[in-house]
């Protein structure tokens, strides 16, 4: 069993994609009600995969690109094989591949949703929550299976081979890295360019059909709004599916390679051997993933209702009852998992603070700090986003000035909101740190994302109910659907906004796993921000997100604009159109949409892409660090800011749907102050689902570049590498006898008083073109005095090793 | 001469007073107009001063409780004297000094300005920018006479006197902190409570006076006209005139700390010695803040125009030759300084380098680089602020769908323009740093700074005029002065968006040189951000300019919406308002105002002044130092998107007045395109001239506490210290003769083959409690293989010594 447990996640995640197929055909065998519904449906789906098609179509340029590249990069250096163009190759095609079966499934629900919601409101929380269930397993299994099968496969082409373990398992994890590379840069172009259509096609039908018309959201009457459902598949489910696949992929591989420098330290020390092929620690993440799959799919038999009277509390209660479970479920099984794979204690060695004795339980509880931190963090983002709380009514209560006090008031929520965010996620940082280092960071983070197709299912029902919502008003079906489905669609907007700072925590958590790994693998000495070159690039890559954001609202208010001018000529131009004799041309509006989204999703995707490439190459290692920073912190502010902001608005208008208190009076939709925030929530539209949610990509992907070209960086910016970085830690007593020792054994032996002449001997090597380096530390102490001596050794390979092994023999 | 040209600086300051006096007296006799005008601009002095006497008291209270807390760390710390108190209190009130006397004779040069305009521009122009000439020298002269006397008298307390040079003058200059400390602390207050103040008003005015009541801007009988002209006092003069005084102090100051360690550098390797007391590289940067009075005095006599029929551009033309002939006359001066008081070649330590030799001339281009980048990155936010520039014409375009693509196109416009910004700056910190190091850096700051006076009365003669056409409003003074007031007014806001342009870079480089006298304060070994716990509060430091701007804009929101409910109860409740023959009460809106902005200043300033001590205290010096690189990163991003957005809008509303082309139509004041964009406009109001211009305060202030407090954080967060950090370089020949060698003779002995053996010795001593620790590195060169030999010895000060001696001798 315990050789073989890298088949356990594989089993779960085919166990997961066998279970979605049958839920999938469940969902396929409802309903899908009359003609009309169907009609409007199918315009969905096939604007939806046109749109797919034609972003396939392009990206495939951009991927065979990025793979000949990958390849030169594998031929410069020792540490990455060729196999990483096949292994980006299958990240990206399955990172497409999960946002398609979300997106084909979640068009088919949409009519079914409304069907099933003329007869009750359990029946269409059961069908839209499946459609959800069917997405986020399959995104999770993919994600589980393909990480699996190429660890499995690289395992057997690497390792087992010459050389010692950790470098092996370096070369096996620098490969898989290509996976996840593949995975997250689909992932930055889906969610780009879906955001940015989902926002045109919006903000141009409420601008000209709600503001200017005067006619109800999804009405058939506006050309747009075709264009506009649509953008809710591409944008919240393919987008959001293709970018949470990549999320997933990254924190699993940032938590393996961090076990790979776990058992690097360990081995040091005193060889490491464990019952799991000597790899517990790097398993441990991925049998993690496994297992929450399993959890997921226990937690969607708790997501149901019984009263077809529901309000939006109990359905929002049946979604908070799975996803709890989902995460307990998930939170023993990694007790017993921790418990298990990995040894009781490890010593793990503290940047700037050497080594330390954890015990594996830390790491559980790394895990925990995880959850908790995430769990309040989305607590706040509910707190700051929610109907009837505080920053929502201060919003309100603005609007009764006009829209700049609105949009003043929305501004400072947003900024507000990252006051606690961040106090939290440092928290996290640093507990999750000072328990288990960097691997506990990252299995914070893995703790966080365990439970993805849960998240997802109960993230991605939101858009297929509001499709719904748009499927019944467009076929005209009686107002009770409508409002059924509108609860359903209330509580998706709560969820799709706590889902956003999860999203953003976990984001972040993960970068900063992968910048750990980013900075081990180049074998530099830190991130030291006092270099004038690593502030300089601070800066600079503090400015990324902000002209990232920059590029994504700009691309949504030019393709907003052209959606405006194209539905006003229609409404004048088609005669009978507003008397709904007319047809309005849906198709135009879907062809602006689509063509924005696509031309203006490149601009800021080459730009997170080729950024670091250059600074990495012109600066060197350090700096680019300093550019990774810069991204985070910046990114992080962002992201908390924007979501934030977007979300608040939208609540803030949708408050005056039910009327709100404003100074005593009660307040309506269609007074002026409703229109001030309708105007607030049109800003907030690119904020909250264009440019907010890119910034965790922007992030994880940036740190996924870092660490994909790290190993041609050692050389600090020329083309000379450091490929073997090695430290050893060996006690010598008094007589000469040379012993490997523990940190506790020797802690024990000084305590005893037994050493009173001990050497730590620690070796650096690094290779630059045909000179080898050797830097040699030796610390001896004495008497409890301690001198170091450090000695550098320059040569050929051989000559520097004949040096060291003399060394030792003095 | 040399020995005592501290003088120079001190005379210079002084010939800057008398000849503010001069201007003021000419000023003061121009004609202030008729009585209504008299009795207008006696309201607006009347409110203003209430308002800075009421902030004033309250500042007082702050000022003590500081004053004290600052006593107890200079008892606690041997390298703090307690006359840092009567420093800081110092610097406090010459700060509220520099701003009173700006706000009372901008109050006075308001109706002289609008009596000028009855005759001729040319008049009106002398009148306005005579006004701001008073406040430009009055600021510049009293920063520096206020930091000469305090140097001198402190070389005098502490010099001479047991101890070495850099030790006794480490003394001098932390003590001279306090009075940096003092003139940023009142800044911020001012800046932030005037800024508060200002837009509250503004924004009150205009909404119920402009758009509901639709009668034109300081029209008297808008009740809240009066509280909107004091705003512009209190805010745009007295707060600017606190921020630019905080900021030339804190720019002197950390030039001189980084020129004692240039004195310490040099001293290891070599004696260091000159004419000017050994301390030409301290004394420079004052020396050339002296020049820069005198040069900005000969700037003056260059704005004038002849024509009274001029256009904006050629009032525009005026000021920029003044204000290049300022420029171009210190710069040359500063060459000459440079020369002279620096020596030719200076080893200078680089982090992580070593020694570098550089020649004096690497300080003066490090200035020029300052300067052209202060230039450029004016440029560019004057192509991201100006009229008919693609930016504005942008959000032009965006007017006509609505306000709120008005506000989308707005905020992309202020986020893109981080990126010309932000890349030119990181190019400032890489070159003058590459140049000659962080002196490099801190004497570019200074650069930009010198002319502060001239920078100063051409941002202060913009609200003057705005003042000026209020005036003329209110009296009912003919169409053209208002016209000719007018076009000053346009100018000025072209240059108040070029001067934050300034503002911002300058400030962030006086940050960075500020951050480097930090680190070597404090002793730590740079600031590594791959420690979690440096990490962490990294993200902390970027949150604090997100929330302090969300604190100012909800300060001015609801400060706002109280001015709003009063204005429209006053239309309301008062008969005859609208027809001219009821008194609106001025009065209680100039209360709001005040009480609003008094209250509202409070928790930010604590925020920013409070939270970097707490992390000092809890976590030490090392993330202390990542929670200020934070908030630099942080506050420069949200400083240049906030004012850049803010001045865009303001112009884009501005394009309206003369009528713009729209999609091919012309579109003029009143159009829908035009409401949008006062929406705009008003959301830009507290963007540009409340949250955005502190940012500069904050970062300033938080490096400035950071330095304050460094001493006490030597012990990495204890209440320990290292209070000596001395390291010294010597050169070992291999008969044991002891030479000193500078770099360059070290280089030029091993070219020559003379050396075969060398050592380096280099001792960090550091003082916990009684316990004192010297860290003795040893680096041996032999046959060109070099051994590092470190040795750490313990105990008392005198046994440290012994071991020293002998090690010596050895």
């Amino acid at each position: 069993m315990e050789q073989n447990i890298i088949y356990v996640p594989i089993a779960l995640s085919v166990v997961g994609l066998l279970f979605m197929l049958v839920k999938r055909s469940w969902v396929q065998k409802q309903n899908p009600g009359s003609e009309r519904m169907q009609f409007i449906s199918k315009s969905i789906k096939e604007g939806a995969l046109a749109f797919l098609n034609a972003e396939y179509r392009l990206l495939l340029i951009f991927s065979v690109i990025a793979a000949a590249l990958l390849f030169l990069v594998s031929t410069m250096v020792e540490s990455t094989s060729w196999m990483i163009v096949p292994a980006f190759l299958c990240g990206a095609i399955f990172s497409a591949l999960a946002g398609n079966i979300g997106m084909r499934i979640a068009t088919e629900a949409n009519s079914r949703t409304a069907e099933a919601a003329k007869t009750s409101l359990p029946q269409a929380l059961k069908v839209s929550f499946g459609g959800g269930t069917v997405m986020g397993l399959g995104v999770a299994g993919l994600a589980v299976l393909g990480l699996s099968l190429f660890f499995l496969f690289f395992l057997s082409q690497f390792m087992g081979t010459e050389g010692n373990f950790y470098d092996n398992m370096t070369i096996v994890l620098e490969t898989l890295a290509g996976f996840s590379l593949g995975a997250e840069s689909i992932a930055l172009f889906a969610r780009v360019g879906g955001g940015i259509y989902t926002k045109a096609a919006d903000v141009g039908a409420d601008l000209v059909g709600k503001v200017e018309a005067g006619i109800p959201e999804d009405d058939p009457r506006n050309p747009a709004t075709i264009a506009d459902n649509v953008g809710d598949n591409v944008g919240d489910v393919a987008g959001m599916g293709a970018d949470l696949f990549g999320s997933y992929v990254a924190t699993v591989l940032a938590a393996m390679v961090l076990g790979n420098y776990v058992i690097r330290d360990m081995s040091l020390a005193n060889q490491f051997t464990d019952n799991f092929n000597n790899m517990g620690p790097i398993l441990l993440p991925i049998v993690i993933a496994g297992v929450g799959i399993l959890a997921s799919i226990i937690g969607t038999f708790f997501v149901s209702i019984k009263n077809n009277e529901a309000k939006e509390s109990q359905v929002q209660k049946a979604l908070d009852t799975g996803n709890w479970v989902a995460i307990i479920l998930t939170l023993i099984a990694s007790y017993f998992l921790i418990k298990w794979m990995l040894p009781e204690t490890m010593n793990m060695k503290f940047f700037g603070e050497g080594y330390k004795e954890i015990s594996s339980m830390n790491v559980f509880w790394a895990a925990c700090i995880g959850l908790a931190v995430g769990a309040l963090i989305s607590m706040v983002t509910a707190y700051y986003t929610s109907l009837g709380k505080k920053p929502v009514m201060d919003i309100v209560t603005n609007s009764s000035t006009g829209a700049a006090t609105n949009i003043i008031a929305g501004l400072a929520v947003g900024m507000y909101s990252t006051f606690s965010s961040v106090l939290l996620f440092a928290a996290a940082i640093y507990g999750s740190y000072e328990l288990a280092g960097f691997y506990g960071v990252a299995l914070a983070a893995s703790a966080m994302m365990a439970t993805t197709a849960m998240q997802l299912a109960i993230d991605a029902f939101g858009p297929i109910a509001d499709n719904a919502g748009g499927v019944a008003e467009m076929s005209d079906l009686e107002p009770h659907v409508r409002e059924r489905t509108d609860i359903l669609d209330s509580v998706g907007n709560t969820t799709a906004a706590v889902g956003k700072g999860f999203a953003i925590a976990s984001a972040a958590l993960t970068a900063l796993a992968l910048f750990a790994a980013y900075v081990t693998f180049t074998g530099i000495d830190g991130i030291n921000i006092f270099k004038a070159d690593v502030l300089a690039m601070l800066f600079v890559g503090g400015m990324i997100p902000v002209v990232f954001s920059a590029m994504a609202m700009k691309s949504v208010g030019k393709a907003a604009m052209e959606m405006v001018q194209e539905v006003r000529r229609q409404f004048r131009e088609i005669p009978g159109i507003m008397e709904g004799t007319g047809t309005p041309e849906y198709a135009k509006c879907v062809d602006i949409s689509t063509k924005a989204a696509l031309k203006e999703m490149i601009l800021p995707g080459l730009l997170t892409i080729i950024t670091p490439i250059i600074i990495g190459l012109i600066f060197g290692a350090e700096p680019l660090g300093g550019y990774m920073a810069g991204v985070c912190v910046s990114g992080v502010m962002w992201a908390i800011f924007q979501n934030n902001a977007g979300g608040a608005w939208d609540n803030a208008k949708k408050s005056f749907e039910a009327g709100v208190m404003i100074n005593g009076e009660m307040t309506y939709k269609g007074s002026d102050a409703h229109k001030a925030a309708v105007t607030g929530d049109t800003v907030g539209d690119p904020f909250k689902d264009t440019s907010g949610p890119s910034m965790n990509i922007l992030i994880k992907l940036t740190c996924l570049v870092g660490l994909v070209i790290a190993p041609i960086l050692g050389g600090h910016g020329s083309m000379a590498h450091s490929d073997t970085t090695t430290e050893e830690i060996i006690s010598i007593d008094e007589d000469g006898n040379e012993t490997r020792l523990t940190n506790k054994q020797a802690d024990e032996m000084d305590a005893a008083g037994l050493t009173e002449v001990s050497k730590e001997v620690m070796v650096k090597m690094s290779v630059d073109g045909d000179v080898t380096t050797a830097e040699v530390t030796i610390e001896t102490t004495k008497d409890g005095e301690t001198t170091t001596e450090t000695k550098t050794f320059k040569g050929t390979e051989d000559e520097v090793e004949a040096e060291l092994k003399a060394l030792r023999n003095m």
